[in-house]
């Protein structure tokens, strides 16, 4: 039987996420209980999708928090947006346009999959390609920030190209929210989803989504039930923006404190701060890693400035460094995923743990280290 | 803008979930997060795994958390086990019964109901009957303990029938699970899940789960893939039981940290010591409502203890009641649903709500309120 009682070490967190949590937001979990129908707590739920719109950048009335971490928030855009036999267009370029198809798929949907080379993006030749062979789709998913790679993916052109052929724009945010440019009004994207464990700071847990009128237009004339239960928009949407407030599951209660107060940090900053904040450590931590003999990955003008993937300099063994970063210096960074298994890792500075100290501590570290050779 | 930092009032949980947590779990919430792949995590969800299955009273290896509330759990294993076609059993005595029909058809399954009367539960000779009609069904789902009544279904002389049938026996013990005697491997349950928020008293947000052999055989022979991605057991138990614990999602890793402690401080009650707690405070509720006029729902030895359902005494306005009762004592109880609302009470002693004082405070309170008529 067990019998201690939790005991973790103090990590600084700088690998794709969690990020470090704002001690006020870890505070705010630990917020004593109230009922999830409580007058209080419908209030809060209202607080929450006003600043989820806010630092979306939208309007949209259809603005939630799914009840779990960012793949189901995944999900819950693809299962309430297709029905069997609908034709989509997916970019796959890492890990996570590989898993929007996944889903896609298992909606019934057929998929045209725009493949390239991870690291790189989709661009709009691409797009107009996959259009000619799939002239109407339902609609196209991208990947704003893919965390597998750290590649940055240009939006607002390619908006133009899907809805002129008369589909949605759905995009995976989860990486790029509050940590770099994100417009859901002005690039006209329709479903979007993202992860609170990223730029935002928060613990991991929930998923913030929000949906355009025209997506709501097509969730309103679906012809077959949502697959999923938990997932089904036509029910959640009751609870979090009906007037009604119809009981549809217990919400998170703790993970929905945390998630006000991280909402509120980033406002208090400033979105364009924020950016500007995780531009300007990326910018420091860059010159640091290439002088330490680090190479990025991904072409300079789509590289995440927040989540850094670098091949380390030759000669060095990845796993063990990183695991001696980890054991003797509490410092988490990411390993590769994929191909990338064992040849990049991936460097995070993501909300709190995006400050010059996080990156002293870290190039520090591997320049104490004697196994690290650079 | 939202500037304010968080405000809640100090409420006392008596609700049909979540109930109160203890101060040990919530300081368990604010622990600075570590990575959802860090050796100390896993380590942290081996412990849960095995005290899940300690409080299960299983050896089922299938043993495992969903990162999300209980309703996904209920998805979980619905989604898992049925494929298009199959044929399943389901009691609905109330609101979940409904539930696990109304997703159970989502999963293309032909659904026979046992339909009963709210507040009472489902016997042999429904079993039975239900048998004649539908011989060899796939999965016979049951209630264990209904919250939207407070009925509890005795569980073992059903669990011979539906065995004897070739099917499965899935239960939903959200209510029950820490609260009443609950045996997973002595009564052949082969799917189970629940909720953290009631008697286990953690924050909502998670939800255990545990699969038999026998349920485990089903989802290896499985035809089709299962139609969530995010819920998908193929996938998720290479995170939970894998011997590479393969990432699949992003772990709720603070929720995971107040799971650890709640589950740490029942097995430190005791299992038994807990059900017997909650027994022996249910009687001194049940007199001291009776004395006040309150009448039960349910009857005598099919009712649970740590969910009261009752009929006020006549003349009283519920809703102004339970209003007056969460604005001017803080006392949350719970309203009744479907047919039932407007007419019952559901009120929650579960957990670190489960005591005397609480007890006490509610009783007191309805005494002193001039608008209540005992």
């Amino acid at each position: 039987m067990i019998t201690k009682e939790l005991h973790t070490s103090n990590r600084i967190l700088m690998g794709p996420g969690p990020s470090d949590a704002h001690p006020k937001v870890l505070q705010a979990m630990a917020t004593p209980l109230i009922g999830h129908l409580d007058p209080e707590f419908v209030e809060i739920m209202d607080e929450v999708k006003e600043m989820v719109q806010q630092t979306f950048i939208t309007k949209n009335n259809l603005t939630f928090v799914v009840s779990a971490p960012g793949s189901a928030g995944m999900e819950t855009c693809l299962v309430n947006l297709i029905e069997p036999g609908d034709e989509v267009i997916i970019g796959v370029n890492g890990v996570f346009g590989g898993r929007m198809s996944e889903i896609a798929e298992r909606c019934g949907a057929k998929v045209h999959r725009i493949e390239k080379q991870w690291g790189t993006v989709v661009t709009t030749a691409d797009v107009k390609a996959a259009l000619e062979k799939c002239p109407k789709p339902k609609l196209l998913a991208l990947v704003h920030a893919e965390t597998s790679t750290g590649a940055l993916q240009p939006l607002q052109e390619i908006s133009d190209l899907i809805h002129n052929a008369g589909g949605l724009l759905m995009v995976d945010a989860v990486t790029s929210y509050c940590g770099v440019e994100l417009q859901v009004d002005e690039w006209n994207i329709d479903a979007i989803y993202t992860g609170t464990q990223k730029c935002l700071s928060a613990p991991p847990g929930l998923s913030p989504v929000s949906f355009s009128e025209r997506a709501i237009k097509v969730l309103d004339e679906r012809k077959t039930k949502v697959q999923s239960w938990f997932l089904d928009l036509t029910l959640v949407k009751n609870y979090w923006a009906g007037s009604k407030r119809a009981y549809h599951h217990t919400a998170p209660v703790s993970s929905i404190f945390a998630l006000r107060e991280s909402l509120r940090l980033v406002l208090e900053e400033g979105l364009e701060n924020r950016w500007k904040r995780h531009q300007e450590v990326h910018q420091v931590l860059k010159t640091k890693l290439e002088n330490l003999g680090f190479k990025y990955l991904v072409e300079e003008q789509y590289r995440l400035p927040n989540l850094n993937s670098v091949y380390l300099p030759e000669g060095n063994d990845e796993a063990l460094i990183r695991r001696k970063l980890l054991d003797e210096y509490n410092i988490e960074v990411g390993g590769g995923l994929g191909d990338f298994a064992g040849k990049i890792w991936r460097i995070g500075i993501m909300g709190e743990s995006c400050t010059l100290n996080h990156v002293n501590m870290l190039i520090s570290a591997l320049e104490d280290m004697k196994e690290f050779k650079s």
